[in-house]
Formats: structure tokens, sequence, C-alpha cells
């Protein structure tokens, strides 16, 4: 049985059996984000001379990371591959799964992207903005086989908080794969797009060797409610308010904007929208037929004024409390077209991530301070519905797909921990779950499948406009500096001599306030002048004098404050 | 009817009826933290020539305030007062509340303060730590009546998360108030300390013209747990756990130590003791007599390794994954005496608080990488309950003491909204419920309560050992630093003509990592030294070169990094 045969007509599930050439060949995965992390996503598939990547995410910073944007994957192990890679495979349009493209993709020879429609109208939207050319960006059918070297690669659809969200059926020469990442089960969804649980169970009949599965959120019991609950909320909200309506959630959630356009529409309200990824998300999701908007609804935000506040409707966006964002300027007198009154309502449909509680929770006091009735979930339930999977959805897409090994991905050790102890109760063995880390080797064979070494995969951060030159030791000196300061000791020198040539000088930033410290100050200059004494006939030995000031002045301040300013001791030639 | 006879011999609230002298006479009370803020707690009422305060306690720095350990009240309006001051009563123990006395005290002209027996002896511990005398710390007994100036005042007894809390009953010229921080209705407690209902309701029927009153979690429906569903979820834990069974909580919560306890004693376990705070408040309390304790029971942690971990039951500090507590040393294998193993359980028994929820996860991840069991309130539920009064609960102490007016505190603005809607809905008018600020003088007549006017109060930081000596310009430096990094010009100057004596230098620290950018520096000393020409002749005139190179530099980084780094230009004379 030859590849070429290997491929069916139409989507039923990979053909049973072992390909004869497959013996005792491995193929690797090697996920470079996004296991042990919730973010980050990225997966190499490898077999022999082929690769298939599926998704290419971004991270966001955590507190450690002072400064940085974002986070992207290493791609290290790829740059002698790309020969082999025969394309990227998206499974939905969420930043933690396309973000990292416009940084990553022109480094990998710019092989082609598949994906469906929306998400490749996402994808078309990032690189319009990186001016990237877009003619590599795929859309694939749900009916579609990609043969991929000697993968091939079709999409299922899946429930989730942005329309056409996939799961992938891989089939390799050592057997089926399915990688679902984020999903729910809806029985309900607003745009109609149920988890295709009958695929997945036609692919599970055939058998599967391995599946990647979405974790985080094992922990919750039972079932996710249906994206149809919010709608009410907004309904009755609307109804309440005699000023303004503003709602304000993850932009790229359109079928909850497909809601709110809903309550307008049948509340006779005119729709804003507000913030550069609202109006982004919106215009692609309309353009593509994602929206249902009649004619004339949307208004300019110039228009606003030009309404009275019970017929407006706005979309706004913030929903984390971003300092920068619209409702952030709103919340503070502060945006160009949208000024808040005291009979307004603001619906936060978002609940806060970990890294934003205290962002969210400060916007949320701004605005009631304004006197607008804010609504948000820890006051009123129905607000927001996770689109992520519970346990029991999860033991459900387990038992349709019946892998024999499972990958939990996009949740940190401990959800992976959870979702171990939750197959394990379902009969699975505690070596068939998978405990990777990113850059770890998994092998696949058709028997088994094992974690077999690592390759080194470190975090790439993106500051600004640079992309991986910010490491380690600039983070270090940022973190000593945000808590404690940095004091800088100059000390001239004559350039031919290399005597000392003046009194050393010291300046201090974010340590003390200098001109109510001039007496500190004073004394540190008379230490650092002590350890030049002598000196002044004599070349200076630098290195030695540097960390004898540095050492003594380290001493000097934290007896004096028990701070420990990064100090930074340097030489001026004369 | 003089001042005298407005004692009752015992505590069943005040004589009603209004004192001869009262007339249209103002009891001032100003909050200088506590209000619009969840922490930092201190009251100030002041009638005439006599003031008495109400806690003196700590805020917690949110993220802005880099480096800063603790926030403090501002105490200026008290400075030119402190011969007013006639005492400072203390409801309860917890660091919001009492975590200020050492700092503030001293500056108050050290007056008395009261409390109950186990407040007492944490401030005492306090005192001892900063080596401040404690002769003016009293204990106070539920049926005493301290007489202070026209003020008299008495504590009741609440359930809170601590023992012995307590509620103020202060009698004052314009009537009754009651002070009700942080409280909850626990029929079953622990430690038998159920709150008072009965003397609130008293107090209650005789007239209470102002209130203020704990408004923390008044968006939580119904009623708090009983802290008596701890134990059992202790004890089934402790029976499931092959090695040692260590507990994390926060670590002043005596009544959950004895359930601790208790599952110890039951179980056959020795218990160990781990972390600073942990140690130093089972000591205080168990000398106190606030923990049964049998003897032999706690063991040295020297003594950890000689008893079997089946044996072992340890208590660590650091329920919030703080990094350099006991907890956390433990998990990185960096603890002298506790050290984790494959069958140990760590419970934490402490939900996360905002800031701190990423900290405690990560923790918890670590833990789960040793292959520990960990517990926590995601994946169990029964292993916390809050100390605050859920809105049921709040009702109830309302309409049992029925004041004229509100002031919700302990809580964000937010809260205190959700407050004021609550009271409406039983009853109350909105100018009722006082939405106040810290520094807000809130002006209690016998008829009426209002908000007329403002004193200025500031943040008063403490880092390391400097008490306001941290300021927003130190801060703002701070956070520049902590996001882009520092860059230092250096220019020599000779010292008698004024004039440029040597090349520019420039060195970064948190920018970019310098020996990877050596053409981006010196393309920078070149505009530097652009900055400088012609001026080799004439003495330089600092302030406008400054400002040339600082904005020039400026514009060169952002254009080719998108960074903005605190630039520091600064003069070498030699």
């Amino acid at each position: 049985m030859k590849i070429k045969s290997f491929r069916p007509k139409q989507f039923n599930g990979p053909v049973k059996g072992t390909p004869a050439f497959s013996g005792n060949k491995i193929l690797k995965l090697i996920p470079l984000g996004g296991v042990g992390d919730v973010t980050k996503n990225m997966y190499v598939y490898e077999y022999e001379n082929d690769i298939v990547i599926i998704d290419c995410g971004v991270g966001f910073p955590d507190e450690g990371m002072l400064g940085i944007d974002l986070v992207i994957p290493d791609i290290t192990y790829l740059k002698d591959k790309k020969h082999k890679i025969r394309g990227i495979l998206i499974t939905h349009a969420h930043d933690d799964h396309i973000g990292s493209l416009p940084y990553i993709w022109p480094q990998l020879g710019e092989v082609p992207i598949y994906s469906q429609k929306l998400t490749c109208g996402m994808i078309r939207a990032k690189f319009t903005e990186h001016r990237l050319p877009k003619d590599k960006i795929r859309v694939v059918g749900l009916k579609d086989k990609l043969q991929l070297g000697v993968f091939s690669a079709s999409f299922y659809q899946v429930s989730h908080s942005i329309p056409d969200s996939t799961g992938i059926v891989l089939s390799t020469p050592v057997g089926t794969i399915i990688h679902q990442a984020d999903f729910k089960m809806d029985w309900t969804p607003v745009n109609g797009q149920v988890t295709d649980v009958g695929s997945v169970a036609r692919v599970g009949e055939s058998g599967v060797v391995f599946m990647a599965i979405d974790c985080l959120r094992v922990e919750k019991q039972g079932y996710t409610l249906s994206e149809k609950t919010i709608e009410n909320t907004f309904a009755s909200v609307e109804k309440e308010t005699e000023g303004k309506v503003l709602i304000t959630m993850t932009s790229s959630n359109v079928t909850r904007i497909q809601q709110a356009i809903n309550v307008c529409v049948k509340s006779g309200r005119r729709l804003a929208l507000a913030g550069r990824s609202v109006e982004n998300n919106f215009q692609v999701a309309r353009d593509l037929g994602y929206l249902d908007v009649p004619p004339g609804l949307v208004i300019a935000q110039e228009e606003i004024k030009r309404f009275h506040d019970n017929k407006l409707m706005v979309l706004i966006a913030g929903s984390q409390g971003q300092p920068g964002s619209a409702l952030s300027r709103a919340a503070n007198s502060d945006h160009k077209f949208v000024t808040l009154r005291k009979k307004d309502s603001v619906v936060f449909s978002a609940d806060p991530i970990p890294s934003t509680e205290s962002a969210q929770s400060a916007l949320i006091d701004t605005l009631t301070k304004l006197g607008c009735d804010v609504y948000y979930s820890a006051m009123l339930s129905d607000l927001h519905v996770s689109g992520h999977a519970a346990a029991e959805e999860l033991k459900l897409m387990v038992n349709l797909a019946k892998p024999k090994y499972i990958l939990p991905i996009g949740g940190t050790f401990r959800h992976m921990k959870s979702f171990s102890r939750m197959a394990q109760g379902m009969g699975y063995r505690e070596d068939q779950v998978l405990m990777a880390q990113d850059g770890q080797v998994i092998n696949i064979r058709r028997d088994n499948v094992k974690m077999e070494g690592f390759i080194p995969v470190s975090n790439v951060y993106v500051d600004g406009l640079g992309v991986g030159d910010v490491g380690s030791i600039v983070l270090r000196d940022r973190q000593v500096m945000s808590e404690e300061g940095v004091v800088v000791v100059i000390v001239p020198v004559e350039q031919q001599s290399g005597q000392v040539a003046g009194e050393p000088d010291i300046i201090t930033r974010g340590f003390v306030f200098e001109q109510e410290s001039e007496e500190l100050i004073e004394k540190a200059k008379s230490i650092a002048r002590n350890c030049l004494k002598g000196r002044g006939e004599a070349p200076i030995d630098w290195r030695y004098t540097r960390h004898q000031i540095e050492e003594q002045l380290e001493k000097f301040f934290y007896g004096e404050t028990k701070r420990s300013p990064l100090i930074l001791t340097t030489v001026v030639e004369v």
C-alpha cells in the first residue's frame, strides 16, 4: 500500500491498517509552546522528511517579564528544517493560536497556512498590518482532505468562543492522530456551529493512536452553559437602562457580538463601535458573512452625539481594564467620542483573567464613581460563559475519540495533572496520559507513545520593535530597578595616565528622593572617594576598584535603607 | 445631665435622651484609610477637644507601587491635635487594622491602645519587634466601659477569622454610634465566639444615629458557611495521605490552626511549624490560651527528619505563594528542614487574593511537578470559608442596629455602591448611605449626617527602613525603568573653564543587551557628540544641552526600538 492510496475520497476517518513502510518508524511530536502553559500554542509533527505545524500563537508576559509585550515560541529547532515543512494548520483565530504568525511565518520559508474562512480572514488582517504577503493563506473546507507529504489532514468543526473553530485529524504512517485545541460542547450555539461529535466518533471507531486535547477547564465539574444564555442578560440590562448601553467583551467573540446586535435591533438602538480591536474584528467578521447586521444599524463614532443616549448601544474595547483601551479612556473622560453619563450602563461580558483582575476591578470602581450602572460577573451571573470544555465535556470527547494515548494541552501542569486523574478514573493507565512540557520530544509509534528527550526551548520576547533582543539579563536589571532603583557612580579618569582625575559623582533614580536624601548621597560619595584614595599617582586597577566601590556602597545603602538598588560604577576618560 | 452620669454601670447600650450641652454640636468622623479601599483602616472620631481613633492598619501596595513594602495612613491631620487624642481602639488583630501602629503610634504622643486580650498580645509582639514600649497596650473586657473624654466606648464580640474580634459602641454627645469592622455570623464557630447579636439589638433599640459597617462581601448572596466545615476537609485529606500533610493558611487564623491541631491529635501525627509568621502567631495564641495543644504534640523543625512522613503534619507559611515564604522555599528544595516528597499532601486553606493569584497558581504548579497531592479551592470546596459577612448577614446586622445613617467600610467604591443598593432595598433613602472616601469629613449631628468637605490625604509608603521617603517621582522613575530600562549619558566637563573635556559616554541597563547592540549605542554616542559640537571653546550651557541630548536620544531610541527608556544625562567635572 503506497502513500497515494492513503487518501480517502471524502471525510470518513482514515483507512484502517498499517501502511507497509511504517515498520518501526517514529512520528515525532514536539510542542514548542502550549504545554504546561495556557497560551503560545505551537506543535511540530515530524515524520522523516515531512513536518506539519499546528497553530502558531503568542504568549502573554507574566509579572516577571517587565516591559515585555509578547512572548513567541522559540523556533531554533526548525531553522535547518525549513525544507521539510509542508504547511501550518491553524485550529482557530484566537491570538494564542495565530498571534505569532507575523513574527515566525517569514522565517519558515513562507509555507502555506491552512484554516477555515474566518480564521484566514483574521490572519489576513494581521498580515496586512505587518505588511506581509497574503497569498499563502488558504481556506480549507470541512470536507477537504489535504495531502501534506506523508501526512493527510482534515478539519472538523467544534464550538468555541469564536466561529470556525476546529479540531484536526492527521492521518500519519503510524496511525491516526487527533489534535483538539480549544473547544466546548454547545448544543445550541448562536452561530449553529455544533461540535461535530459524529465525525470524531467515526474517526474514533477507526482507531486513534494519539490525541492532544485542551485541558484548561478540567477542574470545573459538569458542563459549560450555552452561549445562547447571554442574549437574555443583554436584553434585560438594555430594558432597565435609560442612558446608553455599553458592552465590553473579548473583541474576537463574534457570536456574542451577534447577540448584542440582536438586542440592539429589537430595542431600536443604534450601534457604535469603539476601540481598534472591536472595529477590526467586527469588520473582518461582517465582511466574511459571520455577522448579520441590518444596514444602517452601525453608526460612526462621530455620530454618537447626534443620537439620544437611550437610542444608543456601544460595543467598546477594554474588557480586562487595559489602561490604554477605549473603555478605560471613556471612564477617565478622555475618549473623543464616548462620554459617560449617570444613567448609562456598562456591561462586562468577560471574566477577569488572573493577571488583569485588579485592573478590571479598578476600572469598575472608576465607572461606578461616575454614576454608571456597572454589571460584572461578581454581581450578576449569565454575563459570560467560558469557551472551554468542563470535565464532563472532556470525558465525552475522550470517549468519542478513544485515543490510546493523550496529551493534555493549553493548561498549566496542575491542569494536566487533574486531567490525568480524570482519565485514570475513566480507565486509562497513568503512562497513557503524557505529562509533557515545551520542547519535549514525544515519539509516537503505532503501538506506543513515549516521551524521549528534549530539545532546548527558551522564551523569545517581543519588546517594541525588538524580537529576541531582550533576554534574562536585561529582565533581571529591570526587576531590580523596578523595586529598588538605580545608583550610578561616575569616576573621572585621566586618559593617558589612568589616574583618577576628579571627585566621584553619584546620581540615583527610583531609589530615594534625592533632594531629601542629600546626607545619604554625600556619605556614599565619601565612601566611593575612600575606595579611590592613594590612587592619585598610580593608574587605577579598574576591575578591583569597581568591585570594591559596589560592594561597600551596597552594604552602606542596605544598612541605611534596607534597599539594594542596582549599582552601576563607570569610569569616564578625560 | 452631665457627662459623668452618661456612664451606665454595665453594658446595656447607652442611656437615651439628649445630653443638655449637645445643641447643634457636630461630631466629625474622618476616615484616614479604609473607605473605598479594602485595607489600611483608620478612623478618627473628633468632638471638640476629644479624639478617639478606631484601628490603625496597613495597606498593601498595588502593581503601580513598585518596590513598596507597605502603605500606611497619612496622619498629617492629627499632627497638631495630639493633645486631643484620648485613645486608639482596635477592633481585631488583622494587619489591615493593627499593622500601622508601630509606625504611627510613636508619632501620636504614645496614647493608650485598647482592645481584647489576643489583639493586645499580637500588638505586643509587633511592638517587641520594633523595640517600642508596651505599657500603653491595655486589655479591655467585654463588660467594661471606657470613658475617653466625652466619648464612652464598649466592645462587643463578633465572629471573624481571628478570635477576639469585636464591634465598638461609642456613646457620644450627638448620640450612639456603632463601628462594626470585619465580622460574619457564624452560629457554630470553632472557638465559641458567636457574634453578640443580643447586645447589638439592645443598642439598636435604644437608637443608633450612625453605623460604619464592613461591606467587602456584599456582592455574595446568602450566608457564609461556618468555619467548622473545614475540620472535616482536613481530616479526609489526612486520611488519604501516605506522606506528610502540609497545611498553609493565613497564619493569624487561630481557629483554623486549632482545627488542624485537632486532626493532628486524632490521627496521631506530630505537628511542626515552618515560617516566621506561623511560628509567631502560634506562640502568641498559645501563650494567651487561644489554642488547645497537648504537650509534646509540637516538635521543633530540626526534629522533622526523626519522624516518619506519615507521622507528620506541618503548618507552613506562604499560602499566597509569596516568593520568600517557607512553602515557596520547600517547593524549590531550598528549605533547611522541610523536604517535600512524592506522597506528601499540600493543602491551601486560603483563597488567592487578586494580586497574588498568579503567584499562588505558579506555586501549585511547582508542587504538582514534585509529585505532591495539592489541594486548592478550584479543585476542592470546603478548604476555605470567608471571614466576612455575605449579603444576608449584612442585612441582619443592619436590622439589629437600625442606624439612621450608614457608612460602608473596608470595600472598594463598587462594594459601597452595592451596599447602598442593598440598603435601599431595605427601605433606606439614598442619602442615608454615605459614599465617602478617605479624607472625607463626615459631620454627624443628632438629626442628620452629612459629608461636608475633605482633608487632604496621600499614600505614605514604607520601603525598607524608609517611611515616607519614597514618593510619586521615585515611583514614576521605577515604573519607567521597570518597563524600558535606563540610559545614562555622561559628559566630562573641565571644572574651571566649563568646557567639554572628552567624549560623552553611554551606559544602559534593562534597555537592550549592550553586547549585542553596539551599533545602536555607538550611533547614540555620536548623536550626543553632535549636541556638544562647537562647544569646545565656550563654557557649556548645561541646561540647554542636556535637554537637547535627551530629546534627540529619546526620539532616536523610540524610532529604532519603540522603547522609551529613562534617559539620565549627567556632567562630570574634572
